[in-house]
């Protein structure tokens, strides 16, 4: 950056099928979210612009409420930069909201909490239609059993037996909200925290299934996050059933 | 069919999403839904099988209620033909729901009516994740208006101004159910007919969004109607935001 005239600060909401992404983060010869992002970016202003993103989404996982900062040169009303944004980005990518951002605005420094929600297909047959956006369960799962687990995550803990934290930093993490419920054939497990450590919505949800066909009880699950033990916990479920909603500030 | 012992009449409901599909109906060289069910019908029985579709879905339409019938040598249970056919069929077909049929059940000819549902995503910005399964339309409709118009479909009408019939056939159709609802940025059309012209759907909804925004009033809508003349309809809007949703027996 060069501090250059005309340059200002600006915070998007953009939605993102993450299938066809190896994740949200720029890395060398790979189809990736920020790097799609920053490459319109740098044709329409003709500079080459960083991106800051709320949530680093994996491989395969999409977002409909994911934040990022960015700083350009735009000399023209805020509506065009959003409209010749989504004209040239990829079907796979848009932008929702568009808006001025101040100076000390950095859409993951400043993030107060994210939310993250995990669809199942809980059905004996699988779909089709649903098949990039919900992991199919074909056993019967018991959401009431699911959230009585759950809501042992609420708060302050570490949660080292469901995730790792970047080198050098800790597991701690408080999650403000946890909600699973069911609508039909569909069960959905939201989550909000302060911050995520990798894989933590996954392997919780992972290890939700059992709460959820009887298998753990709501004792077995805390002692589980109690164990602070990667080993312990179910698998990580698939990406595709994962989706970053709302980045709160 | 050699009548053989042990064939037996199936039906078969069926989902698919039909973006990469030429259709419903066998093409040659064309990846179509029949051509997929036959070869894996012929794979699991090793007989060649022809199977009958209620409704002949163009290419891109999909289906959560498709229904089929077909005509089979299976020794083994009911449950494990399903069970075969959903383990064989490619990730964008399934088999829902899988019954004996008596003899003369035709899934075509039989049908007392077809439920289609047309999604449009009625809000300024595209969506990535539902960019397969409906239709952006970026300026703000009233489903109220578009209800207001749609009513005057119901019943028994020459639907010539909506949609060409096969040849040496007449274009007189019976509309059992028009509704047009909103949920959030969601626009429904659900139709239920004894049967639909070829585009008859997309036409109609085409039309409907001229009501949608106050172009065309009630009394104009009838009135494209009573003109029988397919020039006077709206556009026919995409595939891919069309499904058929159920078939009635």
């Amino acid at each position: 950056m060069d501090g250059g005239q005309g340059e200002a600060h600006f915070m998007a909401v953009i939605e993102y099928d993450g299938t066809d992404f190896s994740g949200f983060q720029m890395q060398p010869r790979e189809r990736t979210v920020q790097g799609e992002v920053e490459k319109v970016l740098a044709s329409l202003t003709q500079m080459e612009t960083r991106i800051v993103g709320a949530g680093r989404t994996d491989a395969g996982v999409h977002a409909t409420g994911q934040v990022i900062s960015f700083v350009v040169s735009w000399g023209h009303p805020l509506e065009d930069l959003k409209g010749a944004l989504n004209a040239l980005l990829p079907a796979d990518i848009a932008v929702r909201e568009l808006k001025r951002a101040s100076e000390d605005f950095n859409a993951r420094r400043s993030a107060r909490s994210r939310e993250y929600c995990y669809t199942i297909l809980d059905r004996p047959v699988r779909s089709p239609l649903e098949r990039r956006f919900a992991y199919h369960f074909p056993a019967p799962l018991d959401s009431g059993l699911m959230q009585e687990a759950a809501l042992r995550l609420k708060g302050t803990h570490d949660f080292a037996s469901f995730g790792r934290a970047p080198s050098g930093t800790n597991t701690i993490r408080e999650i403000y909200r946890i909600e699973c419920s069911r609508d039909g054939d569909h069960i959905y497990v939201e989550l909000e925290a302060n911050a995520f450590l990798r894989r933590m919505v996954r392997s919780i949800v992972g290890t939700l299934l059992w709460a959820g066909t009887g298998e753990l009880s709501a004792d077995d699950f805390e002692a589980i996050l109690s164990a602070r033990e990667r080993e312990g916990g179910g698998k990580v479920v698939p990406a595709h059933g994962l989706c970053l909603i709302r980045v709160n500030y």
